[in-house]
């Protein structure tokens, strides 16, 4: 049996590592709420980022679920541990248009090697309920010794 | 049995859309070769647009793999037709280090409804063969009428 | 905003095909309970459907999964509708040991055309809680008129 | 820079596992061409096997597939290796009628952990050329020394 990491010592770490994500800051992508195993993340939309009808492009909502998925399995690793997304599938359910999203990452399986997180991506509208625009699938992988290293 | 529309028509057709996804313009994605079921699209590795490591996000190989599928789907779609994506999945097989980089999108099964798209991730340095970096496999919805419309 | 059927309707359109997958008979696999948007099938270890460690097949358990989700979406679906699987995602976490396994599926996004079902495997060990062994994601079509005729 | 087994040494690792695999011969599948990194596996439509409308069912056709993906890769191994199917996406792209099938499993990347094979079913109709009816795409890992045993 693995134990949880502290909530202070989860935030700590995943935003060190988030802060270095640059590609976090190009698209205004912002840590939200972190705990052992769970990440959210929030975002406006923005013209910048939209795909042929105005909406925010499916990998744009990628991008952030991607990075809350890794974080939340990242949450629960090692302290000298590498995460590495293997692979991913997303459902997108509605069009993003805004104005702004939440994105949750849960981790669903937590494994040594191999950890499996569930994604869901939120359109934030005055007013309304918060409604489901995207969930996500993915594998992630605990990378350790010289093998964080090189990445 | 359906036909394929002429090199000219594709192109066409794909570029006036591509024009309106503004994400490309921000990413420096750049619309390459372009026939019945298969676009190329390029972009160079940028430091705005990467995670922790340094290489490239795996959301931003999506977001240029996603329209790669999508527009390759879309140039054998019908002249009032729009493209959705329904799902995608993708595996990351190496880092996206670059200098740059050639996303490709092959259909593999045109529906009336929907169509199957596989995608390559390809990197390119200079004197070495180009290697394979993430595979998608895409599902792509043609939209007619009132539908293609609304969105 | 569409209507849900009523569960007795739902039990009644869904038994009706169940019956009719004869794949089912020969798995051993039965049908549980039946709501509107919500499947639940049940089924035995069996040595004839292992792999070789002696588990179930990830076949197996995508058979179940896909049949939970599938009939999950079809429960929801106009009376002369039929239901076809799209494209599934399976995520394996565990070895599927038994005795026996309940399998869930829950439509996530119900839509005119496609809709979204994520699948659980569970399985189920006398005197412990139930453990989640898979996970699916599945994208399904509602077929209507002369194409659901022609399946 | 790893090498490769011979197609005798092949042969004989993923027949001895094949062997084990009891869903198999409940299935009626069958071992076909094993080389490095390639297993094509055989089977014929069968009415035990089917879905409502009379086509195998989609967990028939994962169940070959998982298996000439998941031997694609086992072919690739050391010696003392198990292999583990993590997760795989299929896409059914038309209706599995007969009389007889084809799987192949090739891998796109060997990793030393973590390896991404493809997987296309295909329908073999007397007379015509083979028709592709599915694709997969899976993540297969190598377990090596105690978790090989477990297993």
């Amino acid at each position: 049996m693995q134990s949880l990491p502290t909530e202070a010592t989860c935030l700590q770490r995943v935003a060190a590592s988030f802060e270095r994500q640059a590609v976090m800051r190009t698209m205004g992508i912002r840590l939200g709420k972190v705990a052992a195993g769970q990440v959210d993340l929030h975002m406006a939309h923005h013209p910048d980022l939209t795909q042929q009808h105005g909406f925010l492009h499916a990998g744009v909502l990628s991008t952030a679920l991607d990075s809350a998925c890794g974080y939340a399995a990242f949450s629960l690793m090692p302290p000298q541990a590498a995460v590495l997304t293997i692979e991913f599938k997303i459902n997108l359910l509605a069009p993003a248009r805004g104005p702004s999203f939440r994105f949750e990452g849960r981790v669903t399986k937590r494994g040594r090697t191999i950890s499996v997180v569930d994604g869901q991506a939120f359109q934030i509208t005055d007013g309304s309920p918060e409604t489901l625009i995207a969930s996500m699938s993915a594998t992630v992988m605990t990378v350790l010794g010289r093998d964080a290293i090189q990445q």
